[in-house]
């Protein structure tokens, strides 16, 4: 493990990297989206390539899209010296990533993620994967891409909801692993926030816990903090109207609140933390209509996830501002009341 | 890399092996034949299980199998602290130790190979896969198993026709590898073969090729032997009518004639081991009727081989009894020449 991060004008990034490569072949994996808006900011400095487009959004993150691409890979003759291109959000990232680590049993892929979430979250530590059944992230591998090309510019080609989205990722790399940076963190507002500054830290981090612990026996579930209950809402949401989805990020917010809410009920934190962690997180995000009628449906969601041993389902906990625990046993009544809590 | 092979009584391994692990749940992947034939032989010996069981054969070697597998797994609400138990030949094998290397990015699995073949070859290796778009294990990963649980009484299950494939494969080993079991091998009839002397032999022969080259970048290729034509051979087949179809050990008997004789055109063998191959060769298998129409095809199908680069067709051809050469590029006019040498 040491993956290669490059923060850097994506153009040059892209030419350094295959400076130093030799591929028999090349394709790309875009979505609509950043097929218009991000796949013409790379193309000039791309070797010779394929292009394959999916549909956008995390309703297609399945084995559907991925029969697509391998079709696709096998139609252009790949074999196993050619390199897969991923440009996109966390979508095409996992998915991208996971039919090239697949393919012909592995050939190696580079991600450039778009997004301010794949950005400072998915493209870096090797979780690949798709949605299988409505659950996230159900099939997948462990495995590196041979470099991350980050550029800030995609930024751009983003709504402000998106970006909202990605920032909860980097609120929560600031909760589980630097207090100070949390403190300065939550006194500026989000639309203030430097953007260039905050994915080189949330890199960081999510690196220095990822090198620690690739495979996430221990260590690396810090990262799950606010993942647990915000995972079983993303998914409850899933088969809402189109008007009621939540991005990810979102759903991680809530995941937050409700587990900073366990966190306190044991002691692991004090009251203050947590009322700061509220006021940001409900001024940046507002507060998600959750009904009676979900509740048991996001803890019956919580049984698939992958912390869980057995019948136990493990959280990760805050202890503190810049803290972790992981592998805390959690009880349905507690995350009942943590629902209702924030519900409230 | 260091895989665990036991060649033992199959209710001791079993027993042996769940006394030093602790699993939260476990999952036995069978097809129909085994699930009469082998699976009784085991189930008591098992801890607390669910079965499921896929349809036999190759051509159910594919997603669609895979999508009723990960379900069932789901459905069991197996955590990532699961194992899965495979009992079958090389289908079985290969097809759940990838299912289980990719849900919730991989659990444990045993193998518990029924076959010769999947004995002498499959499940030795960590090479695991499924079918796509009829191009053999075109999908999948190198991940070792925990164990590898052999016992010969399971090839009484076995009709002759499926031994004498599993057979090829250890001819193979002895080409490749061991010029003196070669010439002993080659003196002794099918009939009167010492099965739980050859398993053992080919074992060893595969671990240490695989041990030393897990993931196929060179050594390992040598593997390969009689198997860029076979697999062809044996593709282009699952095309022709029930009766005329192949098994896996068929079509490499057939492929490592042809490659045999490249290997002579080459002066890198001489004709009195060609001459000997094809005597032990056509005794053992007979000859598959290959008719003119179907050079191109073949030959079209190793375009698909994994140990290609580019539009170079790579094989690995011997270089004498017990030796081994690989990344040897062929022409398509070479193996037009080896198809006519074998029809003749």
């Amino acid at each position: 493990m040491n993956q290669t991060v490059e923060i850097a004008p994506i153009a040059e990034s892209i030419k350094a990297f295959f400076s130093t490569r030799s591929y028999s072949n090349a394709i790309v994996i875009a979505d609509n989206n950043t097929k218009k808006h991000c796949y013409p900011l790379i193309k000039e400095s791309l070797p010779k390539h394929n292009l394959v487009v999916v549909k956008s959004g995390e309703e297609h993150k399945t084995l559907i899209s991925c029969e697509l691409i391998w079709g696709e890979m096998t139609k252009a003759e790949l074999d196993r010296h050619a390199v897969v291109i991923n440009i996109g959000g966390g979508v095409i990232g996992d998915m991208g990533g996971f039919c090239a680590s697949v393919y012909k049993r592995g050939i190696d892929f580079i991600q450039i993620p778009t997004t301010l979430l794949s950005q400072v979250d998915a493209s870096v530590g090797g979780k690949l994967g798709i949605d299988f059944q409505g659950f996230k992230n159900h099939l997948g591998v462990f495995k590196l891409p041979e470099s991350v090309l980050i550029d800030p510019v995609f930024l751009k080609s983003l709504s402000e909801r998106e970006l909202r989205s990605g920032f909860a990722e980097i609120i929560k790399h600031c909760l589980i692993a630097d207090g100070d940076k949390w403190e300065q963190l939550r006194t500026i507002d989000f639309e203030r926030q430097n953007w260039a500054d905050l994915i080189a830290h949330s890199v960081k981090i999510k690196k220095w816990v990822v090198d620690q612990d690739p495979t996430e026996k221990g260590l690396r579930k810090i990262l799950n903090f606010g993942h647990t209950l915000g995972h079983a809402v993303e998914t409850h949401f899933l088969s809402k109207p189109a008007g009621q989805k939540l991005l990810h990020g979102e759903a991680i917010a809530v995941g937050m609140i409700m587990e900073g809410y366990i966190s306190r009920s044991r002691k692991m934190i004090d009251n203050e933390l947590l009322d700061q962690m509220e006021e940001f997180i409900f001024a940046t995000y507002g507060k998600v209509n959750i009904k009676p009628d979900d509740v048991e449906a996001i803890i019956q969601h919580t049984r698939q996830d992958k912390k869980n041993k057995g019948k136990e389902i493990r959280f990760s906990l805050l202890k503190g501002a810049g803290e972790c625990a992981f592998d805390v046993v959690v009880t349905a009544a507690e995350m009942r009341k943590a629902i209702a809590y924030y519900m409230a």
